[in-house]
C-alpha cells in the first residue's frame, strides 16, 4: 500500500458554498457551475459539503444526487473532496462509500457531533467503525477539526492513534478551529508526515511557512487566487498586502451569519438571487443586510484576476 | 381543530435505552420487550430514540426500521413516542411523517443540532419547515430542550412564536437542561396551556406542584415507578424518601459516562451483556467500570415493586 499522505491533495480546493432552489433543494447545475468556474480558476479541486458548504442541513440522499450531479456536469471526480460527516457512523459510512465508489479524492470526515465530552476512545472507535466498514483500499480519509461548530474535536492522541492504525488511509487534518497556536501545534506534531490545511484564511501564511501546501477555505469560493498565494507564497513579493487584503475581506462579514453572508458574496457576483438561499436553522440576510454587504464589498473591491 | 396540548401525554414514558447485537445494529426482539416490560409496570407509555437512547447515533432507515418493529412486536403504536430528531430537516420530516404515519402518540424534536449559535428565527424556521412538510393533521409535536447535548436550546421567544403559529400541533415541551430555575421559568410561561416535562429527576416533585402530569425520563428504564410517584405525588405521605431515593439513586452513575452507565443497570437486572453495548462516539463500561457500577446498585438495592 501507499501511504495516503503520499497522495494528499495540494493547492486549493474551496469549501462550496452549496446554491438552492426556490424550495430549497440543492440547485445543481447552479452548483456544478459553481465547481467548474473554480477549477477553471485554478483551484486544485473543490470540496462539497463541509460547514461552509452546510453538509449536515442535507440528508444521506440528498447529499449523493448532488454529488453524482456534479460528476455527470463533468466535474472530475479525482478532483472532488467530500465531507461525508453524520451524527450516525452509518450515515458517514453510507455516504462515505457512495463517495469513493464515484472514485473522489477524498473525504472530510468530522467525529459524530451530537453527543458532547465524549472520550477519545470513542471519537477513535467511531472513526474505526467507518475505515473498517467501507474497507475499500481508495479510501482517502482527512480528519476535520472544528470543535466550535460542531461541539467535539480532535485531539493529538486520537489522530495519533488513528495514524498509526490506519497510515494508509489518513492523508491529513483540516483545522478550522481558528486558533494559530492550536494549528502550529498540529503541524509541528504531525507534519510531516501528513499534511495540516488550516481554516482560518489570516494563519495560511505561518501554516505555509510549515510546509502546509494547501487550503479547504470558505473565502475561495469568490478569491481562490488570494488564498492560494497566502499558503504557497507566505514570504512572496505580495505577502504582505495579500495578507492585509484577506484580513480585510474578512471584515466585510462583521456582524453577520457567516454562511449566509458568504452567499450573499455570491449573489452579488453572479446576479442571481438563488445564492441568497440557506437551509434552516441558518437565515438568509435580510435585504437589508444585503444592502449593507454590498456597499462593504464595493468598497473592498474584488479583484478577479488577483482576488 | 382540537388544541394539541388537550391531548398530551400523562404518567411516564421513558427514554428507553436501545440495546444492541453483537454487529452494533438495534435488537428490535430486546427492544420490544424492554417496551413491553415497561408498559406492564404501569408506564403511560415508552418513548423511543431521545438522547438516552442514542437516537442520533442511528440512521433514518434505522430508526423507522426499529420502530416498526415495535409496533409489529405489540407496542400500540398510540403509546410511543419518537424522538425525531436530526441535523438535517428533510429527515426529521421523513421520521417525523413515518411516526405519525404509524399512528405513534406524538414526535419529540430537537431543533437542528449541527449548527450553534444560531438566531431564534432559524430555529422557528426549521420546525416551520418541519410541521408545514409533514402537513398532518395527527401530528403532535413535544419540543426537546437539552442544550448541553445538543448545542442549541430553545428560547421562551421561540416557543412563544411556535405556540401562537401551530396550538394544534404543539402538545408540550421536554426540558432535559438540568437547570430547575430554567424548567420552573417555563412552567410559569407555558403551563398551561402547554405541558412541561423535565428531564432531570429530582426536579419532578417542582414541576408536579406547578401542574406537570409526567416524565419523559432515563431512570425511568428501571425506576418508573419510583418516577411516577415524583411528579404525580410531589407532596404524597413518601414523597421525602421518594425524592431523597431518587438522588441516591443518580450517585450510583457518579465518575461514569451516563448511557452506558444506565445501559448498565440494565445488563446487570436482565441478566443479558448485550444491554452494555453502545454506538459510537460513546463507550461501553469496561469490565472494572461494571463491576463497581454492579457493587454500587447492589448497595442501593433497587426493589422492582416499588422503584
Amino acid at each position: 500500500m501507499t501511504p495516503a499522505h503520499t497522495l494528499a491533495f495540494r493547492g486549493i480546493w474551496p469549501a462550496m458554498l452549496t446554491p438552492l432552489t426556490a424550495s430549497l433543494d440543492i440547485d445543481h447545475d447552479a452548483f456544478a457551475r459553481h465547481a467548474l468556474a473554480l477549477l477553471d480558476a485554478g483551484c486544485g479541486g473543490v470540496t462539497a459539503f463541509g460547514t461552509t458548504g452546510e453538509g449536515p442541513s442535507f440528508s444521506v440522499a440528498e447529499r449523493m444526487a448532488a454529488v453524482e450531479a456534479l460528476v455527470a456536469r463533468g466535474v472530475p471526480a479525482q478532483r472532488l473532496m467530500v465531507s461525508t460527516s453524520c451524527a450516525a457512523v452509518t450515515d458517514t459510512v453510507a455516504l462515505t462509500k457512495h463517495a469513493v465508489g464515484l472514485g473522489v479524492h477524498g473525504c472530510l470526515v468530522l467525529p459524530p457531533f451530537f453527543f458532547k465530552g465524549v472520550s477519545d476512545q470513542g471519537i477513535v472507535d467511531a472513526y474505526r467503525w467507518l475505515i473498517d466498514r467501507v474497507a475499500d483500499p481508495r479510501l482517502r480519509l482527512y480528519l476535520y477539526h472544528i470543535p466550535q461548530v460542531a461541539g467535539v474535536g480532535l485531539s493529538h492522541g486520537v489522530i495519533r492513534s488513528l495514524l498509526a492504525q490506519y497510515p494508509d488511509t489518513i492523508a491529513g487534518i483540516k483545522d478550522s478551529g481558528c486558533d494559530q497556536v492550536h494549528s502550529v501545534g498540529l503541524a509541528q506534531a504531525f507534519m510531516p508526515p501528513i499534511t495540516v490545511y488550516v481554516g482560518f484564511e489570516p494563519d495560511l501564511p505561518a501554516l505555509g511557512r510549515l510546509g502546509s501546501t494547501g487550503a479547504i477555505s470558505g473565502l475561495a469560493n469568490f478569491a481562490p487566487r488570494l488564498v492560494h498565494r497566502l499558503v504557497t507564497q507566505p514570504d512572496g513579493p505580495d505577502a504582505g498586502r495579500d495578507l492585509a487584503r484577506v484580513k480585510a475581506l474578512l471584515t466585510v462579514f462583521d456582524g453577520f451569519s457567516l454562511m449566509p453572508a458568504l452567499k450573499g458574496v455570491m449573489a452579488e457576483r453572479e446576479g442571481h438571487a438563488g445564492w441568497l438561499r440557506v437551509r434552516p436553522p441558518l437565515v438568509a440576510l435580510s435585504a437589508t443586510e444585503q444592502a449593507e454587504l454590498r456597499q462593504r464589498l464595493q468598497a473592498f473591491g474584488l479583484d478577479a484576476s488577483r482576488d
